[in-house]
Protein backbone atom coordinates (compact mmCIF):
# COMPACT_ATOMS: atom_id res chain seq x y z
CA UNK A 1 0.00 0.00 0.00
CA UNK A 2 0.93 3.30 -0.95
CA UNK A 3 1.28 5.74 1.91
CA UNK A 4 -0.44 9.02 0.25
CA UNK A 5 2.68 11.97 0.20
CA UNK A 6 2.21 15.96 0.94
CA UNK A 7 3.60 15.50 -2.47
CA UNK A 8 0.64 12.94 -3.81
CA UNK A 9 -1.87 15.33 -1.95
CA UNK A 10 -0.32 18.28 -3.54
CA UNK A 11 0.37 16.70 -7.49
CA UNK A 12 -3.85 15.72 -7.16
CA UNK A 13 -4.94 18.99 -6.06
CA UNK A 14 -3.16 20.37 -8.88
CA UNK A 15 -4.92 18.44 -11.54
CA UNK A 16 -8.29 18.00 -10.00
CA UNK A 17 -10.47 21.11 -10.64
CA UNK A 18 -12.94 20.43 -7.59
CA UNK A 19 -9.92 20.43 -5.74
CA UNK A 20 -7.95 23.55 -6.92
CA UNK A 21 -11.74 25.47 -6.12
CA UNK A 22 -12.38 24.20 -2.60
CA UNK A 23 -8.61 25.33 -1.92
CA UNK A 24 -8.71 28.35 -3.24
CA UNK A 25 -12.52 28.41 -0.75
CA UNK A 26 -10.26 27.02 2.17
CA UNK A 27 -7.55 30.21 1.12
CA UNK A 28 -5.30 27.35 0.79
CA UNK A 29 -4.43 28.08 -2.79
CA UNK A 30 -4.04 31.54 -3.45
CA UNK A 31 -1.57 30.96 -6.56
CA UNK A 32 -2.55 31.73 -10.41
CA UNK A 33 -3.82 28.96 -12.09
CA UNK A 34 -1.96 28.46 -15.05
CA UNK A 35 -0.88 24.53 -15.43
CA UNK A 36 -3.15 23.48 -12.84
CA UNK A 37 -5.93 21.25 -13.46
CA UNK A 38 -4.33 20.59 -17.62
CA UNK A 39 -6.87 19.81 -19.73
CA UNK A 40 -9.79 21.74 -18.24
CA UNK A 41 -11.04 25.04 -19.39
CA UNK A 42 -10.43 28.12 -16.92
CA UNK A 43 -11.77 31.01 -17.39
CA UNK A 44 -11.27 35.09 -16.66
CA UNK A 45 -14.42 36.02 -14.21
CA UNK A 46 -16.65 39.15 -14.46
CA UNK A 47 -19.26 40.56 -12.17
CA UNK A 48 -21.30 43.21 -13.18
CA UNK A 49 -24.92 44.25 -11.40
CA UNK A 50 -28.01 43.05 -13.69
CA UNK A 51 -28.48 46.79 -14.66
CA UNK A 52 -25.42 46.43 -16.78
CA UNK A 53 -26.05 42.65 -17.51
CA UNK A 54 -27.34 43.14 -21.13
CA UNK A 55 -25.23 45.25 -22.47
CA UNK A 56 -22.31 43.59 -21.52
CA UNK A 57 -23.96 40.20 -22.59
CA UNK A 58 -24.36 42.09 -26.26
CA UNK A 59 -20.58 43.51 -25.81
CA UNK A 60 -19.86 39.88 -25.29
CA UNK A 61 -21.65 38.34 -28.37
CA UNK A 62 -20.23 41.47 -30.43
CA UNK A 63 -16.98 40.39 -29.75
CA UNK A 64 -16.37 36.77 -29.10
CA UNK A 65 -12.70 36.59 -30.16
CA UNK A 66 -11.89 38.85 -27.04
CA UNK A 67 -14.37 37.67 -25.05
CA UNK A 68 -15.99 33.92 -25.63
CA UNK A 69 -18.59 32.86 -23.21
CA UNK A 70 -17.92 29.80 -21.29
CA UNK A 71 -20.83 30.69 -19.65
CA UNK A 72 -23.02 33.51 -17.80
CA UNK A 73 -25.38 32.72 -14.83
CA UNK A 74 -28.57 33.64 -14.37
CA UNK A 75 -28.64 37.18 -11.71
CA UNK A 76 -27.95 36.00 -8.32
CA UNK A 77 -26.99 32.25 -9.41
CA UNK A 78 -23.86 31.48 -7.49
CA UNK A 79 -22.99 28.02 -8.74
CA UNK A 80 -22.36 27.72 -12.45
CA UNK A 81 -23.41 24.61 -14.81
CA UNK A 82 -19.86 24.07 -16.03
CA UNK A 83 -18.47 23.12 -12.66
CA UNK A 84 -21.31 21.65 -10.30
CA UNK A 85 -20.94 22.00 -6.32
CA UNK A 86 -18.64 25.19 -6.95
CA UNK A 87 -19.46 28.82 -5.44
CA UNK A 88 -18.47 31.42 -8.09
CA UNK A 89 -18.06 34.00 -4.71
CA UNK A 90 -15.37 31.66 -2.96
CA UNK A 91 -13.81 29.26 -5.53
CA UNK A 92 -11.53 31.87 -7.43
CA UNK A 93 -8.29 31.98 -5.68
CA UNK A 94 -8.31 35.53 -5.62
CA UNK A 95 -10.90 38.86 -6.59
CA UNK A 96 -10.31 42.17 -7.81
CA UNK A 97 -13.17 44.66 -7.04
CA UNK A 98 -13.68 47.86 -8.88
CA UNK A 99 -16.04 50.77 -7.94
CA UNK A 100 -16.31 53.30 -11.04
CA UNK A 101 -13.38 52.30 -12.47
CA UNK A 102 -10.76 52.25 -9.51
CA UNK A 103 -9.74 49.06 -8.05
CA UNK A 104 -10.51 49.23 -4.62
CA UNK A 105 -9.99 45.66 -3.25
CA UNK A 106 -8.46 42.90 -3.70
CA UNK A 107 -9.73 39.56 -1.54
CA UNK A 108 -10.26 35.76 -1.02
CA UNK A 109 -13.73 35.89 -1.53
CA UNK A 110 -16.80 38.02 -2.34
CA UNK A 111 -19.64 36.21 -0.61
CA UNK A 112 -19.62 39.04 1.88
CA UNK A 113 -20.36 41.44 -0.79
CA UNK A 114 -22.32 39.22 -2.67
CA UNK A 115 -26.09 40.84 -4.35
CA UNK A 116 -28.80 39.10 -5.72
CA UNK A 117 -28.52 41.06 -8.87
CA UNK A 118 -24.81 40.17 -9.06
CA UNK A 119 -24.73 38.58 -12.85
CA UNK A 120 -21.37 36.63 -13.41
CA UNK A 121 -19.98 35.98 -16.85
CA UNK A 122 -16.87 33.05 -17.36
CA UNK A 123 -14.99 34.30 -20.55
CA UNK A 124 -12.15 32.18 -22.00
CA UNK A 125 -8.62 32.04 -21.28
CA UNK A 126 -5.56 31.04 -23.60
CA UNK A 127 -4.37 28.44 -21.59
CA UNK A 128 -6.93 25.62 -23.90
CA UNK A 129 -4.77 26.40 -27.10
CA UNK A 130 -1.72 26.58 -25.71
CA UNK A 131 -1.52 23.33 -24.62
CA UNK A 132 -3.27 22.00 -27.83
CA UNK A 133 -0.42 24.38 -29.80
CA UNK A 134 2.62 22.77 -27.83
CA UNK A 135 0.93 19.43 -28.40
CA UNK A 136 1.03 19.90 -31.65
CA UNK A 137 4.89 19.98 -31.44
CA UNK A 138 5.12 24.23 -31.49
CA UNK A 139 7.19 25.53 -28.37
CA UNK A 140 5.93 28.56 -26.50
CA UNK A 141 8.63 30.65 -25.11
CA UNK A 142 7.14 31.96 -22.75
CA UNK A 143 5.73 29.24 -21.23
CA UNK A 144 9.07 28.03 -21.67
CA UNK A 145 10.26 30.63 -19.45
CA UNK A 146 7.50 30.44 -16.66
CA UNK A 147 6.40 34.12 -17.90
CA UNK A 148 3.27 35.97 -18.07
CA UNK A 149 2.05 35.89 -21.79
CA UNK A 150 3.12 39.71 -23.24
CA UNK A 151 0.25 41.87 -23.67
CA UNK A 152 -0.98 45.32 -25.70
CA UNK A 153 -2.94 47.77 -25.83
CA UNK A 154 -4.39 48.10 -29.96
CA UNK A 155 -6.00 50.33 -32.17
CA UNK A 156 -8.11 47.65 -33.47
CA UNK A 157 -11.74 48.73 -32.52
CA UNK A 158 -14.04 46.30 -30.91
CA UNK A 159 -17.93 46.88 -31.34
CA UNK A 160 -19.44 48.84 -28.83
CA UNK A 161 -22.62 47.64 -26.88
CA UNK A 162 -24.21 50.45 -24.79
CA UNK A 163 -22.11 51.93 -22.17
CA UNK A 164 -19.34 49.60 -23.17
CA UNK A 165 -16.82 50.49 -26.13
CA UNK A 166 -13.21 50.12 -26.49
CA UNK A 167 -9.89 48.88 -28.47
CA UNK A 168 -8.79 45.27 -28.30
CA UNK A 169 -6.08 43.42 -25.91
CA UNK A 170 -3.92 41.04 -27.30
CA UNK A 171 -1.89 38.76 -26.32
CA UNK A 172 1.92 38.49 -28.32
CA UNK A 173 3.46 34.88 -29.04
CA UNK A 174 6.40 34.65 -31.04
CA UNK A 175 6.46 31.71 -33.66
CA UNK A 176 8.31 30.61 -36.65
CA UNK A 177 7.60 31.02 -39.80
CA UNK A 178 7.41 27.27 -40.44
CA UNK A 179 4.55 27.00 -37.50
CA UNK A 180 2.42 30.08 -38.32
CA UNK A 181 0.03 28.34 -40.17
CA UNK A 182 -0.15 25.29 -38.01
CA UNK A 183 -0.67 27.45 -34.95
CA UNK A 184 -3.42 29.09 -36.90
CA UNK A 185 -5.02 25.91 -37.55
CA UNK A 186 -4.78 24.49 -34.20
CA UNK A 187 -5.79 27.57 -32.02
CA UNK A 188 -8.94 28.24 -34.52
CA UNK A 189 -10.01 25.02 -32.95
CA UNK A 190 -10.61 26.60 -29.52
CA UNK A 191 -13.24 29.10 -29.88
CA UNK A 192 -13.82 29.32 -26.32
CA UNK A 193 -9.66 29.72 -26.14
CA UNK A 194 -9.86 33.16 -28.60
CA UNK A 195 -9.65 31.10 -31.46
CA UNK A 196 -7.78 31.86 -34.31
CA UNK A 197 -4.88 34.68 -34.36
CA UNK A 198 -5.76 38.44 -34.81
CA UNK A 199 -2.87 39.85 -36.46
CA UNK A 200 0.46 38.22 -37.50
CA UNK A 201 3.36 40.12 -37.90
CA UNK A 202 3.91 44.41 -38.01
CA UNK A 203 2.69 45.19 -35.10
CA UNK A 204 2.87 48.84 -36.10
CA UNK A 205 -0.09 48.22 -38.43
CA UNK A 206 -2.35 47.47 -35.14
CA UNK A 207 -1.34 50.33 -33.31
CA UNK A 208 1.73 48.99 -30.80
CA UNK A 209 4.73 50.99 -31.51
CA UNK A 210 7.39 48.87 -29.20
CA UNK A 211 7.02 45.28 -28.95
CA UNK A 212 9.63 45.04 -25.50
CA UNK A 213 7.19 47.27 -23.66
CA UNK A 214 3.87 45.46 -23.35
CA UNK A 215 1.30 46.93 -21.37
CA UNK A 216 0.67 43.77 -19.71
CA UNK A 217 2.67 40.83 -18.67
CA UNK A 218 6.21 39.97 -19.34
CA UNK A 219 8.45 40.58 -22.55
CA UNK A 220 9.62 37.84 -24.27
CA UNK A 221 12.11 38.75 -27.61
CA UNK A 222 11.03 37.74 -30.61
CA UNK A 223 14.02 35.90 -33.04
CA UNK A 224 14.97 36.88 -36.62
CA UNK A 225 13.24 33.80 -37.96
CA UNK A 226 10.16 34.15 -35.71
CA UNK A 227 7.36 36.76 -36.57
CA UNK A 228 5.02 37.86 -33.36
CA UNK A 229 1.69 36.24 -33.37
CA UNK A 230 -1.15 38.18 -31.70
CA UNK A 231 -4.58 36.67 -30.60
CA UNK A 232 -7.51 38.68 -28.95
CA UNK A 233 -6.68 38.48 -25.20
CA UNK A 234 -9.72 38.12 -22.11
CA UNK A 235 -8.02 41.52 -20.19
CA UNK A 236 -9.90 42.83 -23.23
CA UNK A 237 -13.41 43.02 -21.14
CA UNK A 238 -12.00 44.23 -17.91
CA UNK A 239 -10.12 46.97 -19.72
CA UNK A 240 -13.40 47.63 -21.21
CA UNK A 241 -15.32 47.70 -18.29
CA UNK A 242 -13.44 49.60 -15.89
CA UNK A 243 -13.12 52.20 -18.55
CA UNK A 244 -16.76 52.76 -18.72
CA UNK A 245 -16.61 52.92 -14.88
CA UNK A 246 -19.51 50.72 -13.63
CA UNK A 247 -20.33 51.85 -10.25
CA UNK A 248 -19.24 48.32 -9.13
CA UNK A 249 -17.94 45.45 -11.19
CA UNK A 250 -15.62 42.14 -10.17
CA UNK A 251 -12.81 40.03 -11.30
CA UNK A 252 -10.27 37.61 -11.11
CA UNK A 253 -7.24 38.65 -9.44
CA UNK A 254 -4.62 39.01 -12.51
CA UNK A 255 -3.86 35.24 -13.34
CA UNK A 256 -6.27 33.72 -10.92
CA UNK A 257 -9.15 31.47 -12.70
CA UNK A 258 -11.96 30.36 -12.62
CA UNK A 259 -11.63 26.14 -13.02
CA UNK A 260 -14.24 24.59 -14.82
CA UNK A 261 -15.15 20.89 -14.93
CA UNK A 262 -15.02 21.49 -19.02
CA UNK A 263 -12.57 19.76 -20.83
CA UNK A 264 -11.41 21.76 -23.32
CA UNK B 1 -27.99 48.63 -76.04
CA UNK B 2 -30.22 46.06 -73.77
CA UNK B 3 -33.48 47.75 -72.87
CA UNK B 4 -34.39 46.19 -69.61
CA UNK B 5 -37.20 44.16 -69.68
CA UNK B 6 -39.17 43.72 -66.84
CA UNK B 7 -38.17 39.97 -65.92
CA UNK B 8 -34.58 41.66 -66.14
CA UNK B 9 -35.64 43.88 -63.46
CA UNK B 10 -37.04 41.29 -61.46
CA UNK B 11 -34.23 39.15 -61.30
CA UNK B 12 -32.23 41.59 -60.47
CA UNK B 13 -34.93 42.24 -57.69
CA UNK B 14 -34.55 39.19 -56.40
CA UNK B 15 -30.45 38.60 -56.54
CA UNK B 16 -30.25 41.87 -54.17
CA UNK B 17 -30.57 41.83 -50.47
CA UNK B 18 -31.05 45.98 -50.55
CA UNK B 19 -33.62 45.24 -53.35
CA UNK B 20 -35.28 43.12 -51.77
CA UNK B 21 -35.13 44.78 -48.93
CA UNK B 22 -36.99 48.01 -50.40
CA UNK B 23 -39.80 46.41 -52.59
CA UNK B 24 -40.82 45.02 -49.21
CA UNK B 25 -40.60 48.61 -47.33
CA UNK B 26 -42.99 49.67 -50.17
CA UNK B 27 -45.26 46.91 -50.14
CA UNK B 28 -44.19 45.18 -53.80
CA UNK B 29 -42.59 42.16 -52.05
CA UNK B 30 -44.81 39.92 -49.69
CA UNK B 31 -43.23 36.44 -50.48
CA UNK B 32 -41.23 33.72 -48.54
CA UNK B 33 -37.58 35.13 -49.42
CA UNK B 34 -36.31 31.33 -49.71
CA UNK B 35 -34.42 31.41 -53.28
CA UNK B 36 -34.12 35.11 -53.08
CA UNK B 37 -30.72 37.09 -52.47
CA UNK B 38 -29.08 33.89 -52.88
CA UNK B 39 -25.51 33.72 -50.79
CA UNK B 40 -26.45 36.62 -48.44
CA UNK B 41 -27.28 35.27 -44.82
CA UNK B 42 -31.22 35.35 -44.57
CA UNK B 43 -32.23 35.68 -40.75
CA UNK B 44 -34.87 35.21 -38.65
CA UNK B 45 -36.67 38.12 -36.60
CA UNK B 46 -37.43 38.17 -33.04
CA UNK B 47 -38.28 41.44 -31.53
CA UNK B 48 -38.64 41.58 -26.94
CA UNK B 49 -39.43 44.25 -24.97
CA UNK B 50 -35.91 45.32 -23.44
CA UNK B 51 -37.38 44.01 -19.97
CA UNK B 52 -37.07 40.28 -21.11
CA UNK B 53 -34.17 41.23 -23.53
CA UNK B 54 -31.73 39.93 -20.91
CA UNK B 55 -33.07 36.75 -20.53
CA UNK B 56 -33.81 36.25 -24.36
CA UNK B 57 -30.44 37.17 -25.28
CA UNK B 58 -29.05 34.48 -22.49
CA UNK B 59 -31.51 32.11 -23.96
CA UNK B 60 -29.75 32.40 -27.15
CA UNK B 61 -26.31 32.70 -25.98
CA UNK B 62 -27.02 29.33 -23.73
CA UNK B 63 -28.42 27.63 -27.16
CA UNK B 64 -26.53 28.37 -29.82
CA UNK B 65 -27.67 25.54 -32.13
CA UNK B 66 -31.57 26.76 -32.55
CA UNK B 67 -30.59 30.09 -31.95
CA UNK B 68 -27.40 31.36 -33.92
CA UNK B 69 -26.87 35.04 -33.25
CA UNK B 70 -26.40 37.19 -36.60
CA UNK B 71 -27.08 40.13 -34.68
CA UNK B 72 -28.73 41.55 -31.70
CA UNK B 73 -29.55 45.62 -31.83
CA UNK B 74 -29.33 47.73 -29.17
CA UNK B 75 -33.05 49.07 -27.56
CA UNK B 76 -34.66 50.80 -30.04
CA UNK B 77 -32.26 50.06 -32.62
CA UNK B 78 -33.54 49.72 -36.32
CA UNK B 79 -30.58 49.56 -38.57
CA UNK B 80 -28.60 46.55 -38.20
CA UNK B 81 -25.36 46.60 -39.06
CA UNK B 82 -25.21 43.51 -40.97
CA UNK B 83 -27.37 45.50 -43.38
CA UNK B 84 -26.45 49.00 -43.82
CA UNK B 85 -29.37 51.65 -44.40
CA UNK B 86 -32.38 48.94 -43.62
CA UNK B 87 -34.99 49.51 -40.88
CA UNK B 88 -36.05 46.51 -39.48
CA UNK B 89 -39.79 47.99 -38.71
CA UNK B 90 -40.71 47.96 -42.74
CA UNK B 91 -37.80 46.13 -44.46
CA UNK B 92 -39.06 42.18 -43.95
CA UNK B 93 -41.56 40.69 -45.97
CA UNK B 94 -44.33 40.61 -43.62
CA UNK B 95 -44.55 40.70 -40.07
CA UNK B 96 -46.40 38.64 -36.94
CA UNK B 97 -47.29 40.27 -33.50
CA UNK B 98 -47.56 38.32 -30.46
CA UNK B 99 -49.67 39.33 -27.55
CA UNK B 100 -49.27 37.13 -24.06
CA UNK B 101 -48.46 34.29 -26.26
CA UNK B 102 -51.13 34.70 -28.66
CA UNK B 103 -51.05 35.62 -32.34
CA UNK B 104 -53.18 38.89 -32.91
CA UNK B 105 -51.91 40.30 -36.27
CA UNK B 106 -50.10 39.98 -38.96
CA UNK B 107 -48.96 42.83 -41.16
CA UNK B 108 -46.70 44.19 -43.58
CA UNK B 109 -44.61 47.02 -41.22
CA UNK B 110 -44.22 47.31 -37.50
CA UNK B 111 -42.97 50.95 -37.98
CA UNK B 112 -46.72 52.22 -36.28
CA UNK B 113 -45.54 49.90 -33.26
CA UNK B 114 -42.17 50.61 -33.06
CA UNK B 115 -41.35 51.48 -29.19
CA UNK B 116 -37.88 52.31 -28.08
CA UNK B 117 -37.37 49.94 -25.60
CA UNK B 118 -37.73 47.54 -28.73
CA UNK B 119 -34.53 44.77 -28.80
CA UNK B 120 -34.10 43.03 -32.12
CA UNK B 121 -32.49 39.46 -32.05
CA UNK B 122 -31.86 38.46 -35.97
CA UNK B 123 -30.66 34.58 -35.99
CA UNK B 124 -29.57 32.79 -38.73
CA UNK B 125 -31.70 30.63 -40.70
CA UNK B 126 -30.78 27.25 -43.13
CA UNK B 127 -30.97 28.77 -46.17
CA UNK B 128 -26.69 29.18 -46.52
CA UNK B 129 -26.22 25.60 -44.99
CA UNK B 130 -28.50 24.61 -47.60
CA UNK B 131 -26.80 25.85 -50.52
CA UNK B 132 -24.05 24.58 -49.63
CA UNK B 133 -25.03 21.29 -49.32
CA UNK B 134 -26.40 21.08 -52.76
CA UNK B 135 -23.71 23.11 -54.35
CA UNK B 136 -20.98 20.22 -52.65
CA UNK B 137 -23.63 17.77 -54.94
CA UNK B 138 -25.99 16.37 -52.42
CA UNK B 139 -29.90 16.80 -53.40
CA UNK B 140 -31.92 18.05 -51.05
CA UNK B 141 -35.73 16.61 -51.13
CA UNK B 142 -37.56 19.62 -50.25
CA UNK B 143 -35.99 22.17 -52.05
CA UNK B 144 -36.12 19.93 -55.55
CA UNK B 145 -39.81 19.52 -55.04
CA UNK B 146 -40.27 23.08 -53.97
CA UNK B 147 -41.53 22.75 -50.23
CA UNK B 148 -40.96 24.01 -47.06
CA UNK B 149 -38.52 21.71 -45.25
CA UNK B 150 -40.51 19.53 -42.47
CA UNK B 151 -40.30 20.75 -39.12
CA UNK B 152 -40.75 18.82 -35.34
CA UNK B 153 -41.16 19.24 -32.30
CA UNK B 154 -38.68 17.13 -29.88
CA UNK B 155 -37.84 16.14 -26.17
CA UNK B 156 -34.55 17.11 -26.26
CA UNK B 157 -34.67 20.17 -23.79
CA UNK B 158 -32.81 23.69 -24.36
CA UNK B 159 -30.76 24.77 -21.48
CA UNK B 160 -33.62 27.44 -20.04
CA UNK B 161 -32.58 31.60 -19.34
CA UNK B 162 -35.37 33.24 -16.78
CA UNK B 163 -38.69 32.56 -18.16
CA UNK B 164 -37.25 31.06 -21.33
CA UNK B 165 -37.71 27.48 -21.85
CA UNK B 166 -38.69 24.20 -23.99
CA UNK B 167 -37.91 21.65 -26.30
CA UNK B 168 -35.90 22.29 -29.16
CA UNK B 169 -37.52 21.79 -32.87
CA UNK B 170 -35.68 20.32 -35.54
CA UNK B 171 -35.99 20.32 -39.57
CA UNK B 172 -35.39 16.96 -41.16
CA UNK B 173 -33.56 16.10 -44.43
CA UNK B 174 -33.34 12.75 -45.78
CA UNK B 175 -29.65 11.94 -47.19
CA UNK B 176 -28.47 9.05 -48.33
CA UNK B 177 -25.94 6.73 -46.32
CA UNK B 178 -23.31 7.62 -48.05
CA UNK B 179 -23.81 11.56 -48.13
CA UNK B 180 -24.28 12.04 -44.30
CA UNK B 181 -20.23 12.85 -43.31
CA UNK B 182 -20.29 15.14 -46.07
CA UNK B 183 -23.35 17.24 -44.84
CA UNK B 184 -22.62 17.24 -41.54
CA UNK B 185 -19.07 18.34 -42.64
CA UNK B 186 -20.60 21.02 -44.92
CA UNK B 187 -23.15 22.19 -42.37
CA UNK B 188 -21.43 22.67 -39.49
CA UNK B 189 -18.95 25.36 -41.46
CA UNK B 190 -21.68 27.47 -41.26
CA UNK B 191 -22.39 27.88 -37.50
CA UNK B 192 -25.11 30.60 -38.12
CA UNK B 193 -26.98 28.90 -40.08
CA UNK B 194 -27.62 25.72 -37.17
CA UNK B 195 -24.28 23.96 -37.85
CA UNK B 196 -23.76 20.48 -37.76
CA UNK B 197 -27.03 18.42 -37.16
CA UNK B 198 -28.41 17.85 -33.64
CA UNK B 199 -28.86 13.87 -34.43
CA UNK B 200 -29.00 11.25 -37.28
CA UNK B 201 -31.89 8.68 -37.92
CA UNK B 202 -33.87 6.86 -35.24
CA UNK B 203 -36.39 9.62 -34.68
CA UNK B 204 -38.25 7.89 -31.63
CA UNK B 205 -35.12 8.47 -29.81
CA UNK B 206 -35.68 12.64 -29.85
CA UNK B 207 -39.41 12.14 -29.30
CA UNK B 208 -40.80 12.41 -32.88
CA UNK B 209 -43.50 9.64 -32.90
CA UNK B 210 -44.50 9.87 -36.57
CA UNK B 211 -42.23 11.26 -39.13
CA UNK B 212 -45.23 11.74 -41.54
CA UNK B 213 -46.91 14.41 -39.49
CA UNK B 214 -44.42 16.86 -39.21
CA UNK B 215 -45.71 20.06 -36.50
CA UNK B 216 -44.60 22.79 -39.01
CA UNK B 217 -43.75 22.83 -42.98
CA UNK B 218 -44.40 19.61 -44.97
CA UNK B 219 -43.64 16.29 -45.00
CA UNK B 220 -41.19 14.73 -47.63
CA UNK B 221 -40.55 10.91 -47.16
CA UNK B 222 -37.71 9.40 -46.73
CA UNK B 223 -36.62 6.51 -49.02
CA UNK B 224 -34.87 2.95 -48.10
CA UNK B 225 -31.39 4.11 -49.12
CA UNK B 226 -31.59 7.38 -47.02
CA UNK B 227 -31.47 8.57 -43.17
CA UNK B 228 -33.72 11.19 -41.54
CA UNK B 229 -31.23 13.84 -40.40
CA UNK B 230 -32.05 16.20 -37.91
CA UNK B 231 -30.91 19.90 -37.67
CA UNK B 232 -31.97 22.37 -35.02
CA UNK B 233 -34.37 25.04 -35.91
CA UNK B 234 -34.71 28.61 -35.76
CA UNK B 235 -38.32 28.00 -35.11
CA UNK B 236 -37.33 26.96 -31.64
CA UNK B 237 -36.81 30.63 -30.50
CA UNK B 238 -40.21 31.40 -31.59
CA UNK B 239 -41.68 28.91 -29.67
CA UNK B 240 -40.15 29.22 -26.85
CA UNK B 241 -41.13 33.07 -26.89
CA UNK B 242 -44.60 32.38 -27.33
CA UNK B 243 -44.94 29.91 -24.53
CA UNK B 244 -43.43 32.34 -22.27
CA UNK B 245 -46.09 34.21 -22.93
CA UNK B 246 -44.52 37.46 -23.41
CA UNK B 247 -46.53 40.88 -23.06
CA UNK B 248 -45.58 41.38 -26.55
CA UNK B 249 -42.95 40.01 -29.40
CA UNK B 250 -42.54 40.24 -32.78
CA UNK B 251 -41.22 37.55 -35.52
CA UNK B 252 -40.78 37.89 -38.96
CA UNK B 253 -43.86 35.95 -40.68
CA UNK B 254 -43.27 32.17 -41.80
CA UNK B 255 -40.67 32.07 -44.69
CA UNK B 256 -40.76 35.62 -44.59
CA UNK B 257 -36.85 36.52 -43.68
CA UNK B 258 -34.58 39.60 -43.15
CA UNK B 259 -32.36 39.45 -45.93
CA UNK B 260 -28.86 41.18 -44.49
CA UNK B 261 -26.05 42.31 -46.55
CA UNK B 262 -23.96 39.67 -45.09
CA UNK B 263 -22.42 36.77 -47.17
CA UNK B 264 -22.95 33.12 -45.63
Amino acid sequence: MQIPTFYNIMNNLHHQPAAVRLASRNGDFTLPTAGHAPGFIQANLMIVPQAQAFDFLLFCQRNPKPCPLVEVLAPGQLEPACAPGANIATDVPGYRVYRHGELVEERGEIASLWQPDFVTFLIGCSFSFESAVMQAGVPLRHVEQGRNVAMYRTNLPCVPAGRFQGDMVVSMRPVKSRDIARVVEVSSRFALAHGAPVHVGNPAAIGIGDLSKPDYGDFVPVMPDELPVFWACGVTPQAVAQASRLPLCITHAPGKMFVTDQRG
